[in-house]
């Protein structure tokens, strides 16, 4: 096989009780990659479509994570990678995250699969760190693994594929305005307190259970965050008016996607997402900015292989 | 039915990385209670056996909670509890919540069960309030339900009943040192790091998760803490090498119990106990004070019904 074309889905992260540790991943967004085997040697980017992004392969973050992975597994081969970007930089719904897993899960299938699905998340966080400023998992694991993800710790990696309830949709909205990773990092505090802390992981141990048990109530109980949602919600036009209309419509919990500007629901079911979809897309319509809403089902699989 | 004799057990809670929330029932140690009903109105505490604890209602844990219930429940009959203590007071392992959950229970089962066990966790919280100045539900919980459980929140009461893998196995040491709950909540810091707090909920995450799965690897790596144990372990004569001994001898983790002095390890089989029981015991008699070592598997029961 001397190429791969895949499908390299967006994904959610810092979902709610779970930032920094719980993400999913998506279905219906996402790039396409193409990764070549060549003679040379090396990673070159040979064009990127949909997006204007470096084709440099140290200021990009495929060519970031695929480094990485070439190092720690030497070959004679060099790979060629071609970007067809659907998911926007910046939106908050893992788009370097997409590109960073996509690279590695291709290469890696071109080698022979050296490496599985949880060991390639090492190499791709090496191209998120390049994106935001810190490498984080919480993206590139559901990419990659497929499903919820719970990273319990980055190093070493070690991430825990949790259960999908078969019902749990997702609904997403872009709206299309600019808001840098790097800036909704910096407004979050350095220390919580105790007391909110103690809250949060009360609330995430309640959701996993949730996940086992299929408890949708719990679900919905346990989709809060007191500690980072209260900062970074202010960076969201109308994000107080969204999360009311989700509730209000059906939604287990709603909340902010990533580092934002991207938000999200989960509710149960393809009914529920589309009143959910109708309801943010009547409070959002009324400010007049340019925005996207995705529903999606889980993605369990992660990267899908398009053709060999 | 006018009376009724129960074993209220003994309880482990703050465990490790569910500090606040996580709580285990055991099932070798804890107080007998008798409790009758009477034409008398009121709740009288007849006789404490085992402890110097005062017979006053109003000052007592068990008389606290079995008012909470009585005025949230009116009825014509009054009740006399007899507590004989076998958990001392102060020694980390719930011994104030043995009687305050013991207390309802009794009532309750006299009353006809007007109250489910969950439904009863608010009116033992009221006596733990005496007990250490700040109601909390993780001991109370796992003795009223049983097994293992998870406080996501207290007000409203939220638990939630986590999965008691079968071979679990616990560990307690109780050095009999003073050591007062109010005291061990007085050194705990009012604001933690971000970047700590996310690593515990990401542990606890990961806990619960190996509780469903029967994942003993995963409950070892996720069973730390590196909020409270630094500072509260420094109360603990020889923590650190009682710790050393436990994990060398097989323990999956080993942390304070409560707000100590007693420890705790859990382990896989009874075995792999019993190691870890002669390990600690090496340790502990070295330096010289009175302890107890106790064996127990998780008890799912919690509370024992002994006659009627």
């Amino acid at each position: 096989m001397d190429q791969i074309k895949i499908f390299a889905p967006a994904s959610v992260a810092n979902v709610s009780c779970g930032f920094d540790v719980l993400g999913f991943c998506l279905d219906p967004v996402g790039d396409e990659m193409l990764i070549r085997k060549t003679n040379a040697s090396g990673v070159k980017i040979t064009k990127i479509e949909g997006q204007n992004l470096p084709l440099d392969v140290k200021k990009n973050v495929a060519g970031v994570a695929a480094e990485a992975l070439l190092k720690a597994h030497p070959t004679q081969s060099g790979f060629e990678i071609e970007i067809h970007k659907k998911i926007k930089a910046g939106s908050g719904i893992g788009s370097s995250a997409a590109s960073a897993a996509g690279a590695v899960f291709g290469i890696n299938e071109l080698l022979g699969k050296p490496y599985t699905a949880h060991e390639l998340i090492a190499f791709a966080m090496e191209g998120e760190g390049l994106a935001s400023g810190s490498a984080h998992a919480d993206n590139v694991a559901p990419v990659l693994m497929g499903g919820i993800t719970l990273v319990r710790s980055i190093n070493p990696v070690d991430v825990i594929q949790l259960p999908t309830p078969k019902a749990l949709t997702a609904v997403i909205l872009h709206p299309k305005i600019e808001l840098k990773t790097m800036h909704a990092r910096e407004i979050i505090k350095k220390n919580v307190t105790m007391e909110k802390a103690i809250q949060q992981w009360g609330n995430l141990g309640a959701f996993v259970s949730a996940l086992f048990n299929e408890d949708y109530d719990l679900m919905s109980r346990s989709l809060k965050d007191e500690i980072v949602e209260p900062m970074r919600s202010l960076l969201i036009p109308e994000f107080e008016s969204l999360k009311k209309a989700s509730i209000d419509a059906g939604a287990l919990g709603f909340g902010i996607s990533g580092s934002g500007p991207s938000v999200y629901a989960l509710t149960k079911g393809i009914d529920s997402a589309q009143k959910i979809s109708n309801a943010i897309n009547k409070v959002i319509s009324s400010i007049g900015i340019d925005f996207e809403i995705h529903i999606s089902k889980i993605n369990e699989q992660g990267i899908k292989i398009l053709t060999n």
